[in-house]
């Protein structure tokens, strides 16, 4: 059995029953993105991206979340993608750095507004689960050298992702499912190289939106090469070196990737995650005393990612200092405190001003440790070796409830978060995913 | 000067003066295009496209060539690309294989008339010369490592040959037009594995649209990274190694791609041309005599491309024994005469079966020599060593025009072919693309 077909017999194959021990995790990724998705639907990017989509909508099935217009599905789905990811707050699938819920759940969302009462929530999050699974295992199997290349792995894999699930819920047989992650092969895109600007936004969205296309058009009888994603002038050459092959089926159907997906506390680049946590401790031990000077020290990857100058938005969330900032002078590290109004505050600067920055080459990546000299000169210390959100210090579902409700803040709109969350957690009760819709945009 | 800020004021600055010496390469190359979409227009792969895309078209402003329907510019240039490209007998670079009429003329003809009278012939005219220079230019950088590596170099360079187009035509400032190249390196996609399938149809398509998508993004004020296409992360280097920045930007506006595009004459793989050339100057000779034995020599490459059974349509178009046939019995070799119909043909299939193919590896590629004797037992002998449609051989405009009524043909609708020629030759003199479009769909 070649990969592609292992994996599409896999999407074929697979019930809800035999991943109902997985739904939860798919309903915390789905709690996660409406969270982030919510945050930054009003974001001025994704305006103007609605701005250049609505023109070119079919009839409007599908809502954009955490925002009142529809557009036909692919809109949906792409500007759905586009909001989720906006600001890498949303899942991390850490043996990959994919994004895993963007590009697949908007468009098993929109696909599912779409086909209605045909489509239960246990649909959903079966779908969820199995384009997470085809994403993240293509994923692996392209690592690490595929990212170290260039290609921005959540939107070149997402694609399969969507297409994996747009094609289970349109109820295509194995071979026609093997066709959907042939023609998203030849789909996939998305540079690093523009991973600091909107042209991110692009293929993150593509991804979404063309994994649909991907199974319709295998829907409606276009082939696709039997070895797209593996043959000698195949996708994961073309993208990489050959793929490590047990990555993609190794243990298929018996261990899940939502299993091991990731949800971040804080709007900034993960390995500052633990620097917000180290300095969130010593807020308690510093009991109001005034802080001197701050060390921090880590790998060299935090510094080579955070020491330098802030001055936007952006700046503040791959910065060693304003993380130290928002753990140490704010006591906390949501969106608000990563908005320009605060990054500008004359106290958090104050702030970043007494941080410096060392290597310590002995600590691992994605861990800090601190050393703080109050002004009364005092000497305290920590050091954090795994972050909150990793997988060995998970968010709670009620971590996440908050950081629903702290996207729904940002939102600034009238959004109910208790009907969101409520929507969330009973999902696999739901006929569809109207309700969920709804309440997500607000309608 | 970056390579895309390069590119990008060429594509500025560049006004119809600069480049009217090359306007009738672009209508040589619009008639070349008409008469392979207009060809392919019923052939089933883009009825059943049409039917994915329709569901999801905003208001129909831009006409499917040899069709009757209308979509919005979006699909229209997808599926126009599709159609013209479908059996790669549109144009060839031959420097880099890229196919650039499909992937450039389909989006700025739809946009065009999008924008209606606010778009005269002159102006789309002058786009699709800048769109192919980029694509070209863009192809030729990264050529031969980028397809060998596995890239369908017609679909990963014609996003930015698009996009350049688009931008070009809605007045964007250089800084927008590099931001519309840069958001299409996060887009570019298509993998040579899928070639032999109708996946194919979908990065070509893709192309198209997706070039769209990038100027309206930059309009719209989406950024791009200043190095998305030549930084240490970014398109080149990730789709192969460094581009050659001589080829990307070296004599730009003095020499022209346009210039050197190809047309072939037959819907065959190009290395086949040289053995319907050769065939069809025997067959004058053979005056009436049956053929006993063919004997065709040519490189290692023709005969791994040639040398194989025959079956179905696709098997014609890549095999030495047909090409014979074509040459030798049937006197020609246009659309007709690679149809199922003709394939299966007795005497069509007796011919193939006297042809042997034997290596003589002082020939280079594209180049055949046959030997043939009679059932009367004379030997006669040619060699073709560049073939019709090559660049020592263009074809003729009398030969294009022919061309276009053969597409007419094989469409098989009551498209008048004289007004798609007038209005193809004559676009310069256009108010707008209307009549043009009108003409090549029959509306």
């Amino acid at each position: 059995l070649g990969a592609t077909e292992s994996l599409a017999r896999l999407v074929s194959e697979t019930t809800w029953d035999a991943i109902a021990d997985q739904a939860h995790h798919a309903r915390r990724s789905l709690l996660n993105f409406f969270a982030t998705g919510i945050g930054s639907a009003h974001d001025p990017a994704v305006a103007a991206g609605l701005s250049v989509l609505a023109p070119f909508s079919g009839p409007a099935t599908s809502a954009l979340i955490g925002r009142g217009e529809r557009l036909d599905m692919m809109g949906a789905a792409f500007l759905n993608a586009v909001s989720a990811n906006l600001l890498d707050f949303d899942d991390t699938h850490m043996a990959t750095i994919i994004h895993p819920a963007a590009p697949v759940a908007a468009p098993a969302l929109a696909l599912a507004e779409r086909l209605g009462a045909a489509c239960t929530g246990r649909d959903v999050l079966t779908a969820i689960v199995l384009g997470v699974e085809v994403e993240c295992r293509i994923g692996r199997a392209v690592s690490p050298g595929h990212y170290a290349r260039g290609w921005h792995i959540t939107s070149t894999c997402g694609v399969f992702g969507s297409a994996a699930a747009a094609a289970k819920l349109l109820g295509l047989p194995a071979a026609g499912i093997a066709t959907a992650l042939g023609i998203a092969a030849s789909q996939s895109a998305g540079v690093v190289e523009n991973l600091p600007s909107a042209a991110k936004n692009v293929s993150v969205g593509g991804a979404a939106r063309n994994g649909l296309y991907a199974a319709l058009f295998a829907q409606a009888g276009w082939g696709a090469a039997p070895l797209a994603i593996d043959g000698p002038l195949g996708w994961a050459r073309a993208m990489g070196d050959a793929p490590d092959m047990d990555a993609l089926t190794g243990s298929l159907g018996a261990t899940w990737e939502i299993a091991v997906n990731t949800y971040k506390p804080y709007p900034s680049g993960i390995v500052f995650h633990a620097v917000i946590d180290a300095c969130l401790a010593l807020r308690e031990e510093l009991a109001g005393d005034a802080v001197e000077s701050v060390l921090v020290e880590g790998s060299a990857l935090l510094l080579a990612r955070g020491d330098r100058p802030v001055r936007t938005e952006r700046d503040a969330r791959v910065s060693i200092h304003h993380a130290a900032a928002c753990g140490l002078v704010l006591g906390r590290a949501g969106p608000h405190e990563f908005s320009l109004a605060v990054v500008n505050d004359p106290v958090v600067v104050a702030l970043r001003d007494r941080v410096r920055a060392a290597l310590d080459p002995a600590l691992p990546d994605g861990a800090a440790r601190i050393s703080l000299v109050t002004q009364s000169g005092r000497r305290i210390e920590t050091t954090v070796r795994s972050a909150r959100g990793g997988l060995d210090h998970p968010l709670s579902d009620a971590d996440l409830e908050a950081k629903l409700r702290d996207g729904v803040r940002q939102n600034g709109s009238a959004l109910d978060a208790d009907r969101i969350i409520d929507a969330v957690w009973s999902l696999d009760q739901a006929g569809s995913v109207a309700p969920l819709m709804a309440a997500a945009a607000g309608l």
